[in-house]
C-alpha cells in the first residue's frame, strides 16, 4: 500500500467561497440515506446474489429488479407494464445519454423546455444535434409554441429526435405540467409521430395533492421513453435509474453497443437496491423524504415571503427540489450572485438552463439539502444581494 | 410488496442448447470473486465513507481512488502519473463510448485492428463513424498496413478520430504486441498526430513472461488514452474502470455533459473497490489470479495440441482470456459452430470481431471461466467438429 489520499469533500461548494452556504446543487439531503438499510441490503446482494451482482449480467437489468420496478409502478400508477416494459440504467443521466445516442442523427434537432435542466442541455450538446428551445410557463411546456418549432424545424426538412420534457416538478423551475397540457402534448406528440423522453425522476417526491399521469400513460406507452431514478430517492452515488418503454424501445436500449459490451448497468448496485425494496424500506424511506422535503420546501417558500423585495417572484413547487425565482427586468442575475457571495451565499444563475439564451433574471434555488434555518439565512442573504443590486 | 421474479442466470447459454459447455463469453471466472473481503470493503465503503460514497461525487473520481490507481501504476510500470492524470469510468466500455463521444466528430474513421473486440466493434458501430479495419499478425498491428490505411484516409480527407487498439493479450486474438511494433506504432502516431485508445484491460494478467510497455509510456502521455479496469481482475458487476491520459484529457472527459449532470462513474463501487485495495486485498487476488488463468491457458494449449486436426492453427497467448483458432480455409466457423453446438458445445465464430468482413475461418476461444476437465472436453467437441464439417 502506498499513501492514502483526503476523502473527497462531500458537497463542493461551487463557486462560492469555502464555508459559503451553497444552494448551488440539485442534490438530496445526504443526512437522510438510509445507511443502516443500505448496509443489510449491500451484504444481501453480496451474501445471496453472487455470483450474479458481480457478473456483467443480462443487457436489460436483472429480472429481480425489473420485476420489483414493474410491481412499483403498477401500485403507484396502476400502469399496465411487463418487465419487458423496463430497462435498468446507471442513473436518469445515462438513459439520456443512450436514447440521444440511439434515437438521434447528425443534425437533428432535439426540443428541450427553456429553462430545463442545465447538465442535460450539457449531455445534449455533446451529441451533433441542435438544441431548440420550447417555452415553459406556470402550466407547463407552451404547446402553441412546441407547435410552432415542430412546423418550422418539419419545413427545414430538419428531423427531430425527440422532445425532452421534464413535466413533475420541472429541473430547475419546480413547474409541473398540467393535465390539460398534457393531453394536449400528448396529442400533437401523436399527430406529429414526435418522441418524447419524459424525465419524470421527483415524480415520488411530491409534497402537496397529487402527481397527475405521465406522457407515458396519457399516450399509452406510444412513442415515450421515460426516465426514472433512484438518485433522489435513495442514494445517487448508487447511479441507478431506469427507463418505461414500449418492448421495442426497450429492446433496441439493450441490444445498444455500450450494453452488449458492458453488460447490464451497474450489476452490484441493481441488486442492492433490490434487496433494500424486498426488504420493504423503500415506501417507509420515501414517505420521510417527502415529510421532510415537504418541511423544507415550506421554509424556503416562507423565507422567501419574508426576505423577497417587491418586484420578485417565485414557483410554488408542489413536489420535487427547486424554487424557481424571478428578478426584476432592471436586476441581473450574474450581479445579485456577485453580490450573494460578498456575503457567504451562492446558487446557479439562470443562463446554463437555457438552450439558446434566456435566464439573465432567473435563480435557482433547491431546498432538499439545506436545513430550514440555512434556508432562512440564504434568503435573507439573497434578499440583500438583490436589494443591494437594485440600488 | 408484491412477487419477485427468480434470478438472472449467472452465465447465459449464448446460442448453445440448454446444458452445453460454453465456450461464448469473455467473463472472468465467477467462483474466484473474492467475496468475503468485497463484503468487508462495502461495510467500509458503507461505514466510513458516506456520504461521499453515496453522493454524485466529484466527475473525475473519488481522490482516494484516483490516488490509489495512481500509486498502483507508478509501483508496478514506474509511470510518472499523478492524480490529474486519471479518470475513473463505469468500466473499460463506458470509456471507450465517452472518448468515441468526446473525441469523434460524425463522418469520422476511427481505426480499429482485424480482430477487434466485438463489442467495442458494436459500440463505436452505434456512433456516426466510419471504421476501418487494420491487420494483425503475430506481432500485432500492421504498421505497413496502418501507414497505408491513415495515408488513403487523409487523401480522401477523412478525419481520423483515433486508433483503437488492445495490445496485450488482446480481445479475441491472444496476441501481444511486441516492443518493437509498439514502437512502430508510438512514432507512427506521433509523426501522424494520430490519437491512440489502448485498450490496456488484461495487462494484469500476464502468465509468461512480462508485458511490454504499455504505447502510453512509450509515447510518454502525449496523444494516448489508456483503459484500464476492475472487471477483469476483481468483478465486472461493480463496473469500475480508468482512463489514463494527460491532464487536458481528463478535463475534457470530467467535464463532459454526462459527467456534469451524473457526477463521477459509480462512487459507490468506486470506494469498495478503493477499500479493497486499501486492505492489501488486490495484490495476492491478482496473484492467485494468475495462477488459475495460467493453469488454464495451459490447459487449453494441452486440449488443443491433443484435439485438433491437422491444418488447424492457433494462438498461444501470454496473458488475458483468449486462445484464437484459425482453421483450414476449405472449414468454415459457422459449419463447425453448427457441428459443435449439435455435440453440446458452443462459442462465437470470427466474424463480429472483424468490422469490415473477414474472420470465416476463426474462432474465439475463452479459458478464463472454464475448468481443466470441462476445456478438455469442449476442446474434444470441436476437435470432432471439425473433423465432421471437414470430411
Amino acid at each position: 500500500m502506498c499513501g492514502s489520499a483526503d476523502q473527497a469533500a462531500v458537497l463542493q461548494t461551487g463557486d462560492g467561497p469555502p464555508g459559503a452556504l451553497s444552494f448551488y446543487y440539485g442534490h438530496p439531503d445526504p443526512t437522510a440515506f438510509p445507511l443502516a438499510e443500505l448496509l443489510t441490503a449491500a451484504e444481501s446482494a453480496l451474501q445471496h446474489h453472487t455470483p450474479a451482482s458481480l457478473l456483467y449480467g443480462p443487457e436489460q437489468g436483472p429480472p429481480l429488479l425489473l420485476d420489483i420496478l414493474c410491481c412499483k409502478l403498477r401500485q403507484d400508477e396502476g400502469l399496465p407494464l411487463t418487465p419487458e416494459n423496463l430497462f435498468i440504467t446507471a442513473g436518469a443521466s445515462q438513459g439520456l445519454d443512450l436514447i440521444c445516442r440511439l434515437w438521434a442523427r447528425p443534425g437533428d434537432a432535439v426540443l428541450v423546455e427553456a429553462p430545463s435542466y442545465h447538465e442535460a442541455i450539457a449531455l445534449l450538446q455533446d451529441y451533433p444535434v441542435q438544441l431548440v428551445a420550447v417555452e415553459l410557463d406556470q402550466e407547463g411546456l407552451n404547446v402553441g409554441a412546441l407547435d410552432e418549432a415542430i412546423s418550422r424545424l418539419r419545413s427545414q426538412q430538419t428531423r427531430i429526435a425527440f422532445l425532452y420534457t421534464i413535466p413533475s416538478f420541472q429541473n430547475p423551475s419546480g413547474v409541473t405540467m398540467s393535465p390539460a397540457r398534457r393531453l394536449a402534448v400528448a396529442a400533437l406528440a401523436r399527430e406529429e409521430q414526435l418522441w418524447i423522453v419524459e424525465d419524470d425522476v421527483y415524480r415520488d417526491l411530491c409534497y402537496e395533492g397529487s402527481v397527475p399521469p405521465s406522457l407515458y400513460e396519457m399516450m399509452e406507452g406510444q412513442g415515450v421513453l421515460r426516465l426514472g431514478s433512484f438518485s433522489k430517492t435513495l442514494a445517487p452515488g448508487l447511479r441507478l435509474g431506469w427507463i418505461v418503454a414500449g418492448p421495442v424501445s426497450v429492446s433496441r436500449l439493450a441490444s445498444s453497443g455500450l450494453r452488449r459490451s458492458a453488460g447490464g448497468a451497474n450489476p452490484f448496485t441493481a441488486y442492492v437496491v433490490a434487496e433494500f425494496s424486498r426488504a420493504g424500506c423503500l415506501e417507509p424511506h420515501v414517505a420521510r423524504l417527502v415529510r421532510l422535503y415537504r418541511a423544507r420546501r415550506d421554509a424556503m417558500l416562507e423565507a422567501l415571503q419574508t426576505a423577497m423585495p417587491p418586484g420578485v417572484t417565485w414557483t410554488r413547487p408542489q413536489g420535487g427540489f427547486f424554487v424557481w425565482l424571478t428578478l426584476p427586468q432592471s436586476v441581473s442575475a450574474r450581479a445579485v450572485l456577485t453580490a450573494a457571495k460578498a456575503r457567504g451565499m451562492s446558487f446557479p444563475s439562470g443562463a446554463p438552463f437555457f438552450a439558446t439564451g434566456g435566464g439573465e433574471h432567473n435563480i435557482r434555488l433547491p431546498f432538499s439539502y439545506i436545513t430550514p434555518p440555512d434556508i432562512a439565512r440564504g434568503m435573507d442573504i439573497l434578499g440583500q444581494a438583490i436589494r443591494a443590486t437594485s440600488a
